[in-house]
């Protein structure tokens, strides 16, 4: 029986905190979660939980949590496991709201029994579970932090979700020192009752959140997963890095938190259809992150490159083609817009280059130029180090423009490629959330995931297609084949479900002696196909029992008595119901559409390119359901043989919307 | 008229030094140039010269070079353009034997005659000339810095040529921060007579320099550099950046050094060909500079990480598969090995998790295991930010285990992910040419690069195959077409010409009419093609000059009789030789074999998917010429489809021998 469940808001803001197994003792966690909570700030009641009662931390120590008299949110256990159920009882007994496991040694070493235990007492009771194996919950808007973290996070707009509890603290370092603020980070990791999604809906509408990443191992709940990160993309970009992508890695991860990682290739194809952003590694991540919540949002798909150093410029323009970076290149126009400011031996061409003769005066010009031409959306501004700028100069240069583009809403980005000089530039503008970066195509990386994020949320709409189907009609055809023992549909309980799907499939009747097979070829219409209907003959093929190509009714007959004969030698007992007769069809270019249930994430379509090639070539895409029809042409656009489908060495293009509609009709 | 041309030896180690164009005004390039070299420390003969004379820089300045009562090895350029021809004019006078041309304003401006007057008048006289549009050179082994470069590079064992040369002063300052050390850096710019090639020979066999690192923007000379290249790598690894990758990319780069970018599928193939690592952007090949410049070389592929956290154990599972770094698996002597200092909920399985509680005594006893295990080859030792190990012993850590590694011929790379502590410690170490990184991918990829060049390094062979083809035969017909101003062969021109290069194809003959027809078709054996024979008629197929799978003599009469027909009223007037009969090839995995001379890189031989996959899925690989049976087979396998080949759903595998000696005999 679940009780009702507590608001998740009271687990980023309760107003009270006990810490049950909070210690004086300066080599113990339980020593350091209270310390944080009480050095952070945090500004609601705090309850130090500690058999031998007295003073922690500066707070008077309950020596029980039912002795305290007020009620309590949020309980952070640090007990050891052998005594975190009896500590979960106690809560229960006192009605808190949420309970914090930091302890470990539950399902991730194996003790699932007793990790069960402490959720379901903590479900009849109305309680919900962060963790356990986990190092806490920081939440800037309650300046609560509830962790063991050795530093304290900088607050800032960016929430962060992660499995991994060692990795998280490691980010809280990290965040510090690169000057990326936090709204919140919270663990979860081994989702015993808590888990993404959950969190997640709180951070939707909070506003202090302006972008949320999250380190995902293995996802349990797939579709509410995807139900819940699509509304979040709607409001916010979220950044996903998950790691177990390659076969060896998703071995680790399961040996690491116990996850199943399950294909990466169908959890890569959710996420961009969630909207997600999915990085590769933890800097890449956090470079987006730096970028992006600072970023306003561009108008348009025209940037430009403004760069000192011809090299670099070219580099950039390679990393543009990489990141789907569109460069501005109406010629005309960006000559009469940077002819003033670049030399003869310089370029006016995208990338703009003003050459190492330029200098803050020279930056500042093309800068606003590009600020306020209407047609140029977006500008990645390169530095290649020089003796014309002083390192002061070159600071007020980049915080300038980044205020003023900030304050214009276009987006900016920029990087600064030398030694001392650009280093030193390059701290001081991290300290004040200006995104400067000292390799250009990490700067690039940036742009072109805040116009991905950008794309789909300008395009993004709610309409999922659906159709309906006859459910029970299909049902019925499968019941009565698993009734008969079979694992597979016989040829005509196949084209059934094709017909009640709505796929268009070749021609075809059955016909149970020669007059019928002839009959059938003149009203089908020549080319035809004959093949054996036999329960009897699964391999037709290899029995001799299918004949193409049939061009007229001469050639019905000999095929007819040579199936007839092959058969019957083939497997003399085998009972032959007749001939099936269908249209023959040309070849054209094959393609493969699936869809099974995921374990993961529930319903799954794939599309791909057909035939030997899709086992070779793995060139195929996923979706999850419902999707509509602008997801379903990204989808097929998606596939690298497209161009196949569009015709290619002057033939005619395919029926891309047949495909789409089928793909619609049939789900 | 060439000259004979001084040693190279003399551009990094001259033994006296002239700067035309020095100058006493800090303003100018000449002065900082001067300083440089006397500041520097160089020991030759510095020889300032100035129209003005007087002291410059402590020297003495002379009016003229021809003054000079010396020798002059180097001479640096520092004057207006409009004036380098006649200090060149000096130069040659005096006798120098390289001439460095600091001064831009020629080819990449358009002013190609001025650059080509200055060229012919250095080989007249038997010069060589660096540049012009360079930042100098850098060589460690004179201590000689003619460059303007506003810092000084930290002595090391990596070279850096660069084409560009604003890049390659923010590289001196970016490698002096970092503390990469450099055996020399020198920039080619305009390359109008030195190039990369030239100045890799003094490279290859000098031995302060460990490694090289070029970034290349167009390649004139291609099959001078590959000749250079493959020399190189097996002496030393070489890094190659080359920018203008992408389409765009390449028009940039051709307006920034004027270079023709070329095809970069070609280039890239060829670098792999020739041993070089390709770097994407700077960060990348500065890490592998970094990292294999100051590592042993890997007996084996067994690769061990050892990490005190789960989640970046992980990642690096998932990076080692995307570099190709093959992690060791006996889970039997892995356990074995790493039971004693790995806690129950921790993994003795690759990756080795000594958990969060592992300090610096578990770091040093995996460390050592690791180390003395005869399976085990290289270690990845990750960190994960805890509060069990203060600072010092962590750089304490890294540092011994480095050196006992290094000691013990074993690659080892770090990565520690975190807060202040971390970069602290990366800091440290960097000072100290320890590669350490602060996130799991980018050591990962280092290991990779290592990797990839020792599986080069010990599998190349100097043997290139290469058969005898009767050139004058296929001349004689290419001729003959030219003669006949036709830009294309006749079907049996064409025929010819595989017979020759030892191609086998269907076999086939001409028949005048329909007795011949007949007997050419029994003689082959049915199924049978016919096709029309006829300089009149090129669209076979159009014309109804064609007809498939001719079964028996009646339809082969049928056949001709109808191709007859179908010509002649298609073009009254054609000329019908004939027609040809071949045998009927079944369907097969189609593959696309090519061959053609590139601009810069000379002959180079294609392989890859044929049909109308060949230019949806650009699944084809490029080699130069000349190149072995392994380097044939490596081609070949390179494809996507290769597993097509190897027979895929049941099907034979294809002749894959045969493709090899088809490639290797006709070339």
């Amino acid at each position: 029986m679940r009780a009702n469940v507590p608001d998740i808001k009271y687990l980023f803001e309760p107003r009270s905190v006990a810490v049950i197994g909070a210690s004086q003792d300066t080599t113990k966690l339980g020593f350091h979660v209270t310390d944080n909570i009480v050095s952070g700030g945090y500004q609601g009641s705090v309850y130090p939980i500690n058999p031998r009662g007295g003073e922690i931390c500066g707070r008077r120590a309950y020596k029980s949590i039912e002795d305290v008299d007020d009620e309590v949110d949020l309980v952070s256990i640090v007990v050891p496991a052998k005594f975190v159920y009896e500590a979960v009882q106690s809560c229960a007994r006192k009605k808190a709201k949420f309970v914090s496991i930091i302890t470990s040694g539950f399902a991730e070493v194996g003790n699932v029994e007793e990790e069960q235990k402490i959720v379901a007492c903590a479900r009849e009771n109305g309680m919900r579970i962060q963790g356990p194996n986990i190092f806490g919950i920081y939440s800037c808007v309650s300046s609560l932090n509830a962790t063991f973290s050795s530093g304290s996070p900088e607050p800032g707009s960016v929430a962060i979700i992660t499995q991994s509890g060692a990795l998280g603290l490691g980010m809280i370092g990290k965040t510090a020192i690169e000057h990326l603020g936090l709204s919140c980070i919270v663990s979860v990791g081994n989702k015993s009752d808590l888990d993404e999604a959950d969190l997640l809906e709180y951070l939707i509408p909070q506003e202090q959140t302006k972008l949320i990443f999250m380190y995902i191992e293995g996802v349990q709940n797939g579709e509410k997963l995807i139900r819940v990160l699509s509304a979040a993309t709607r409001e916010k970009p979220v950044i996903v890095l998950k790691s177990g992508r390659s076969e060896r890695g998703a071995i680790a991860a399961a040996s690491h938190t116990g996850s199943l990682a399950g294909s990466d290739d169908v959890f890569d194809a959710i996420m961009r259809q969630c909207g997600v952003l999915r990085a590769e590694c933890v800097k890449e991540g956090f470079d987006w992150c730096k970028f992006i919540a600072n970023s306003p949002a561009p108008a348009g798909e025209n940037t430009v490159i403004i760069t000192n150093g011809g090299g670099i410029g070219v580099m950039a323009t390679d990393a543009s083609e990489k990141y789907s970076v569109s460069l501005y290149d109406d010629a005309a126009v960006l000559k009469e817009a940077f002819t003033a400011v670049t030399p003869d031996f310089g370029s006016t061409k995208n990338p703009v280059d003003i050459t190492g003769q330029a200098g803050p005066k020279e930056y500042n010009l093309s800068l606003d130029t590009a600020l306020k031409h209407p047609d140029m959306h977006a500008v990645m501004s390169l530095y290649c180090e020089t003796a014309v700028f002083d390192a002061e100069s070159l600071y007020t240069m980049i915080k300038e423009n980044a205020r003023k583009y900030r304050a214009g809403q276009k987006p900016l980005v920029f990087a600064a490629f030398g030694g001392r000089k650009s280093e030193d530039c390059i701290a001081r503008c991290r300290e004040q959330s200006i995104p400067v970066f000292n390799d250009v195509y990490e700067a690039v990386s940036c742009m072109g995931a805040l116009y991905r994020y950008n794309k789909y949320r300008t395009n993004t709409s709610d309409s999922a297609a659906s159709a309906k189907l006859d459910i029970p009609a299909i049902e019925a055809i499968a019941r009565r084949a698993v009734q008969q023992n079979r694992f597979f549909l016989l040829a005509n309980e196949a084209q059934t479900i094709m017909k009640i799907a709505g796929v268009e499939i070749p021609r075809s009747s059955v016909a149970r002696n020669l007059d019928e097979a002839v009959r059938c070829s003149e009203d089908i219409g020549y080319p035809v196909v004959m093949k054996v209907v036999s329960k009897d003959i699964i391999h037709k093929s290899d029995a001799g029992g299918v004949a193409l190509d049939l061009e007229n009714r001469n050639e019905v007959i000999d095929a007819y008595q040579a199936i007839m004969h092959n058969c019957k030698a083939h497997n003399p007992s085998a009972f032959i119901e007749g001939v099936e007769i269908a249209e023959m069809v040309k070849p054209g270019t094959e393609l493969i559409i699936g869809a099974r249930r995921d374990a993961t994430f529930g319903p799954i379509v794939m599309v791909g390119l057909g035939g030997i090639y899709v086992e070779v070539m793995k060139d195929v895409t996923f979706r999850s359901f419902p999707l509509d029809r602008r997801e379903v042409m990204n989808m097929i656009k998606e596939i690298r043989s497209y161009p196949l489908l569009l015709g290619v060495r002057g033939e005619e293009k395919k029926d891309i919307d047949g495909v789409a509609d089928m793909i619609i009709e049939s789900c």
